[in-house]
């Protein structure tokens, strides 16, 4: 069992920053090193949005270390994406060390405009920085009326079924279908929980729940500073385990990408990236598919009315909790931690060496 | 806590039957029943190979079940299949009421063929039968060199997370990738236990194991009988959910087909499947992948030698397990139920009414 949390307060302390005046500040940040205008608004919007949705790991957060990234020139603030069809419906997109989220929406744009003639396209991406959540980029592509898949590689936290060392990315996957009021987006990670809670957990002097975590012998762990010298358990056991490892060769494959602890590049400040990016993108007009889908909006409808199992309120849609925490913040702010606002705004507003 | 197996020798009595015997008996029977030669040979083989590889649900005790349909008029022995490329990477196949096997078979070919020159090409399928295991769909993706995923829809038997009824199919998923010297083969169902192995279980009077099913009222039960008038739950809670509904939206969105539970037509004898297929085929040659990808071989060996955790010998990779257990069994025989093999037997041998 784990203990009760008995540190709570000792949490970093937060404050709440309206989502514009965190936009305005990464912006600002961004071009004083070097990012032009629009690649910063995107970067940060999708930053921004990481808070907005209440996942903080893929939240401002990351800013500092994309800012290390540049200075230690890992990150090339004026790169120049290389986009080319190595076939009718396939897209290889280098990076060439620039920012994955500038990629994975310039992949979105093509992919929307091929997928209309060819019915599916899709694109491999590689050398490009980590493209932060998956949701943002799956709605603009039902908001074109298409169906998204996005997969992405990641650092090796995640240990396979029956060992005991961290060989998988927590490679996440999302899906997008268009849908009435709103799409349906899964956004899911396939390890059972993230790095970032783990060291939050640490800080916090909490327990992590069961199952999600292995010490370094391999045993099941609810101690956080034990899971740091061990690994995240896949989620699911065997099947989530080889979702991540087809996640883990496909994008490798298809984007030509390194593989398990050669994948490098989204958490340090340092390491060129080796990660890559896969995305799917499909027209369901050409398949003759009714356009909005109103057959799947009523299906899902059905299930958000569906009988409920004791302890639950209702039963929720992917992407439903996530939406509602997002109107929730767009009003009141996001809570950053203060020790992470100083910060940013301390890198607004210093001197950069060599400037005039 | 689930008490012990009590009555295991109470399942039903098991003989070893030649894999080659099977597939005569099957082909004959089908024959029989208006199926064409080369249509009773390949759906014959699926189901033959559902025996070897150690999965009866998908095996041979289905084919009376496929007769049923013939006889009732909903499977269609001589269906000619129906394809047509709405778009230049999108295959839109009607299956006409035929044999799903032939339908994905017929698929893969032509998806391959054409994803050489567009580098990814896509199929929804519509009005063919239970399509069976997905591995050896897979394995014939890789051996042309191909990357596959393929999805497909099944009866509602699994509830949604917080729910208490039926709202999903088990919705298997399989991903393939071409490694040496065997290919990566992902295949597996999102519910989190087989209804054949509910039904099974009930038979020999054993309990099912925790966390894998719900009763009426949406409360977690072991009890097999308890089960069947509840719901199978997902596999991986609330993410294993999100997978399931992505998949029941794509498949249905782009092969035109049912939801929920309206989808009919792959466990019982009479009804007109409306159940949905979708296949992925991509080519690594286009996007300039090394071929054969010598670097995924050596990173899946590197999981299979990893150090383990305590409880387990080694790390297994998704279908080696399946790949042993096949080469076993087509030595040694593949087991059915004595009264199964005597039903094939009976439906070989009996007159056809209307017969000269």
């Amino acid at each position: 069992m784990a203990p009760p949390a008995t540190q709570d307060n000792d949490g970093p302390k937060l404050i709440s920053v309206g989502h514009d005046e965190a936009q305005q500040a990464g912006e600002a940040i961004l071009a004083k090193h070097g990012v032009g205008r629009s690649a910063a608004a995107l970067q940060t919007s999708h930053l921004v949005e990481g808070d907005l949705r209440g996942r903080p790991s893929h939240g401002m957060q990351r800013l500092p270390t994309l800012i290390e990234r540049i200075e230690s020139g890992v990150l090339d603030p004026e790169a120049e994406l290389q986009t080319s069809w190595t076939s009718d419906a396939f897209l290889a997109i280098d990076g060439h060390d620039g920012f994955g989220t500038v990629a994975i929406e310039a992949a979105i744009e093509l992919l929307s405009d091929r997928a209309g003639r060819t019915g599916v396209a899709m694109a491999g991406v590689r050398r490009a920085s980590h493209i932060g959540m998956l949701a943002p980029y799956l709605e603009r592509i039902c908001e074109r009326g298409m169906v998204g898949i996005v997969m992405t590689t990641s650092e090796a936290l995640v240990h396979p079924t029956g060992g005991r060392t961290a060989l998988l990315g927590t490679n996440p996957i999302g899906v997008g279908v268009p849908a009435d009021p709103e799409p349906f987006v899964l956004d899911m990670s396939t390890g059972s929980i993230s790095a970032g809670e783990v060291i939050a957990s640490a800080q916090r002097g909490e327990s992590l729940p069961p199952g999600r975590c292995i010490d370094a012998a391999g045993n099941p762990t609810t101690v956080p500073e034990r899971a740091q010298d061990g690994a995240i358990s896949p989620f699911g056991g065997g099947k989530g385990y080889g979702l991540s490892l087809a996640i883990e060769l496909l994008v490798a494959l298809l984007s030509r990408t390194a593989l398990g602890v050669e994948v490098r590049g989204t958490l340090d400040g340092h390491h060129p990236v080796t990660k890559g990016d896969a995305v799917i993108v499909i027209d369901p007009a050409v398949v003759g598919a009714p356009s909005p889908a109103s057959y799947l909006s009523a299906y899902l409808e059905e299930l958000r009315v569906a009988p409920t199992a004791p302890g639950y309120d209702s039963v929720l849609i992917p992407g439903d909790r996530m939406r509602s925490e997002r109107e929730r913040r767009l009003r009141a702010g996001i809570p950053l931690p203060a020790a992470l606002w100083q910060e940013l705004l301390r890198l607004r507003d210093e001197k950069m060496a060599g400037a005039e």
